[in-house]
């Protein structure tokens, strides 16, 4: 059966388990796209797993790259895929929450407000793993929040990632105790505090700081909520969730942040969620595929994600291609997590390794 | 604080660990409905504990029931949780979707002709647990399973609960490579089998079955994946769960079932997620709240659920107020889940006990 041996020799030569339905889906996703980043992202499996499988379809005669850096399957390929995917790419997505299940057009005065400042955002740096969410993403995020009852009267504590504004779009309703914005980028804390002031609003503070150093003591064991966009490999992941359990109030308080399948395999999925439930003592209540769709980052082009890639083009500035689902958890026990600065171990895997490659 | 200690009280009196962030939903929840078992589901509580609660809060003066059996907020009780909740009543959930992330309404054609056959399915008992998802859920499961590549040229398994008509309906897409739909009901089998010959459907077979019982050997190993709708006591969850993992072909094959927040607890799910995670080494890929919405079943009058409730009006017949969260779920490794026959053990607590109530 070719998708099986495909998948296995793919396994042994990336050390990432891959499945026959996923070697299927992505040559699958060529019926619709002949963009790489595309299908990577629509199959839902690591860049170097992709990678690998192109590279061994392209061998089998399945598809060829054109000069163009086009993926174009051969009427071999066409054979082996077709019927296996809908006939409309991503047909059954609800064209309204684009399958986020929240609809941001219910708030259009707050949504028009807040695209209008996001467009003034710094952009992107690789050396802090930066690429910011769409606007659509971000408001979603806080409805998302508040139809769970995460938001109002909460202290809610967001750990980085605020090139998303993540902090900035909660504080803008005006609906939490208090928030807490954390980011080591100066620009985005004055980005955040330039807005604050201009639209004078109360209970906010946006704060320059390293998440790889230890909490303040008032911050432990002080909020409701924490959101985050953790880093993928296992210790970083651990180092940064860790962080946040401990800021946690305690049993019923929450926790959000977003993962991909795309920086991260299944297997790897696994061990995040053990972690969860065993490490912290937390549940999983949601998990929305695809919730976080992220603007393609100028420095795409100097990544291992690109090195590995069997074209030579990086993705397009305009088409998203890179997505993560958007995690909730509830703490069910007191005392977890970690206030510990980070190791030298968790540093020199904090962004990269077999599986991680888009930093 | 006001709820920390009524979420205490519950606890110990119910056994089910209740949080101050729960209690405060369900007292906010009356602020937008009248209707206890409404508000029992929007808040994500189990009938236990939102009975428990509702209780407590009555005696305490935040809420009375009046004479016709509705809950009525008291001016302290308006007071507590004002501004707590959003002004419109689930305002932000996606009006075109639902929530479920897919769009029923891009299947028009097929969508109307499943609706109008179900409006014959046979009614549900309670001996068989039965209550049946909206026709609405079950188109969007089939949906949501072609979405993530679960439908086209697959095997699927349909693990009881036909009374939703799952099985019917992904038979009548006519894009597995197989279904096969087991019920220990005969009503729904016969229902089945006669659309399956009038609408001349191919690769599908329905059987009556009780999955008490052991699957034959050519069962086991042979499917891409499965489907059920487990009762929510853990013996019986992993009974149901094992016998369609070992149904499962192996590493990379799926599962979906639903799951209730209103016959499980937070702390039970996370003893389900263990399960998932360790005892089968699968890795859970979606949760979906509220995807699946249950229609009132008839003999809701008759259960424990009723018994325990702080009204004496069972749910109105057409109010949704029981709903499900959608899990899909991928197995990593081969030679999980099990094939024994249901032990008394797990006979005995298959439906009910301290958490689950409803059936």
């Amino acid at each position: 059966m070719l998708f099986q041996e495909v998948a296995e020799k793919v396994s042994a030569e990336t050390g990432i388990r891959t499945f026959a339905s996923q070697a299927e889906r992505l040559l699958a996703s060529f019926l619709h796209t002949d963009d790489f980043w595309v299908a990577s992202g629509w199959a839902h499996v690591p860049v170097p797993v992709a990678s690998a499988l192109v590279r061994r379809f392209q061998e089998e005669g399945y598809l060829e790259i054109n000069n163009q850096d086009r993926i174009v399957l051969t009427e071999k390929g066409r054979q082996a895929v077709e019927g296996l995917v809908a006939d409309q790419w991503l047909s059954f997505r609800c064209p309204v929450c684009n399958g986020r299940t929240v609809d941001i057009s219910s708030v259009p005065h707050w949504w028009k407000q807040f695209s209008e400042i996001a467009r003034e955002r710094p952009e992107p740096v690789q050396e802090y793993d930066q690429a910011y969410v769409t606007p659509e993403t971000t408001v979603a995020r806080v409805l998302f929040l508040d139809e769970r009852g995460d938001l109002r009267g909460r202290r809610i504590l967001v750990m980085g990632a605020e090139d998303d504004l993540t902090g900035l779009a909660i504080a803008m309703t005006g609906l939490p105790r208090e928030v807490l914005i954390l980011d080591i980028d100066e620009r985005l804390i004055e980005f955040d505090r330039r807005w604050i002031e201009k639209l004078g609003l109360k209970h906010v503070r946006a704060e320059v700081f390293d998440l790889r150093n230890s909490f303040p003591e008032e911050w432990l064991g002080h909020f409701d909520v924490f959101i985050t966009d953790p880093p993928e490999t296992p210790l970083a992941f651990k180092a940064f969730i860790g962080r946040g359990i401990r800021a946690l109030r305690g049993p019923g308080s929450v926790g959000y942040f977003g993962l991909t399948l795309q920086d991260s395999s299944l297997e790897r999925w696994q061990t995040l969620q053990r972690y969860l439930l065993d490490e912290w003592s937390t549940v999983i209540t949601d998990i929305i595929q695809d919730f976080n769709e992220y603007v393609p980052w100028p420095y795409h082009g100097q990544t291992r994600a690109m090195r590995l890639a069997p074209v030579s083009q990086p993705p397009s500035a305009d088409t998203i291609w890179y997505r993560s689902a958007w995690y909730r958890i509830v703490l069910l026990e007191s005392g977890k997590g970690t206030n510990e600065p980070f190791s030298e171990k968790v540093l020199k895997e904090l962004y990269l390794d077999e599986v991680s490659s888009t930093t």
